[in-house]
């Protein structure tokens, strides 16, 4: 798309998103890919990245108040990893609004989780720089609404739980855990466990200073090792 | 230090910090390590962590209008490390203001840089919440006045970046980078590629397996000329 007809597909954008740009150039901006050349998105990119994660990390600071940190900032990562926001992207149609090179956009580039969620921390820079944080708080709290609603802590903390369902999937048996040391005077002890899984070779073996989160990381590592 | 000489602690940082919290006890929760219970500052680091790197992000955002979002990221980092954020807290005399429990007392843990840029992000995240962003940009201007003053991307390792500034710096013009030769076979070219600096009738020339690397040893001979 040429950047004369990106500015009219802005307008319709601008509608989806429910902000109306003071300076319409910067989402032009936000929207083109570093395949037209220079001005690109990539320094809004960089902005919006901080941006959102500050923001979603402030809406889930307020909605689970009781939450110890490491359950938020794993809520956090699930609701700004690339995926979410190439879902996001693609609601907001923009596959449509992309400004990038012939060669990009022969390669289906448009339709790339990674350049969609690039170009929507650029859309959220942008918005960042042209009505604040709270242009952006209004925005993004709309567009993560109904994420927003589902997301529980318990689904994405549990290590031990996404094991065993990869294993399911996998048709493996289930994992079986043993404190294979402990350590340390009785206020401070570390705990290290191995984590094995009938009819696989590898020992996943992690420290916490308690079991159970010693067992967690193991789980963790066994899913990593799995999923590869 | 008990919770209550803690308040009165807090006016004396409330002072360094140019902030009056409407509501101290945030500012008291900020400065309470785990050890003592809850509640304490490991959700508002969290939060503070998220804050931080957007506010320094915008802050490099602006003052490098140019230089590209990797160099940005770099500097970024750079500034909000632990060692970074430790110096800080001292010089805000957070080892007097810490708030934690006699084992971590007895064990140095107020002088550790862990604690101490942890307490650093959760001040950030209490005056987030308590000031907005404005709050904490008005506070996080005066604390990184003299690291964003001598930060440069320079020091970060890109030549092309060095010259650019030192040409800005002596208002001359950018640099032309052209290849003027290419040798060898597809899989291993050698580039052969001058800088021309407008104004200067010095030419300077580099080669390298890539082009990019080409220029990159180019702008630093012209560097060195430069600062001769």
């Amino acid at each position: 798309m040429s950047s004369d007809s990106a500015a009219i597909e802005c307008l319709a954008l601008e509608k989806k998103l429910g902000h109306k740009f003071k300076d319409p150039r910067i989402l032009v901006q936000a929207l083109s890919h570093r395949s037209v050349g220079s001005p690109n998105n990539e320094r809004l990119e960089y902005l919006g990245d901080s941006v959102l994660g500050c923001v979603i990390a402030e809406f889930l600071y307020h909605q689970f108040p009781k939450l110890p940190e490491g359950d938020l900032t794993k809520m956090r990562a699930a609701l700004v990893r690339q995926k979410t926001l190439s879902i996001l992207a693609r609601d907001l149609n923009f596959p449509a609004h992309l400004i990038m090179g012939s060669g990009e956009v022969k390669s289906g580039g448009y339709n790339r989780d990674s350049i969609l969620s690039d170009a929507f921390e650029a859309v959220v820079g942008a918005l960042y720089l042209d009505g604040g944080m709270s242009a952006v708080k209004n925005v993004l709290g709309k567009l993560y609404k109904d994420l927003l609603k589902t997301i529980k802590p318990a689904e994405l903390e549990d290590s031990k739980t996404l094991l065993q369902e990869t294993l399911q999937k996998q048709e493996l048996s289930l994992p079986v855990y043993q404190v294979i040391a402990q350590s340390g005077k009785a206020h401070s002890l570390t705990f290290t466990v191995s984590c094995k899984v009938p009819g696989i070779e590898s020992v996943f073996i992690a420290t916490g200073n308690s079991r159970k989160k010693a067992e967690k990381s193991a789980a963790a590592l066994a899913v990593e090792a799995l999923n590869k």
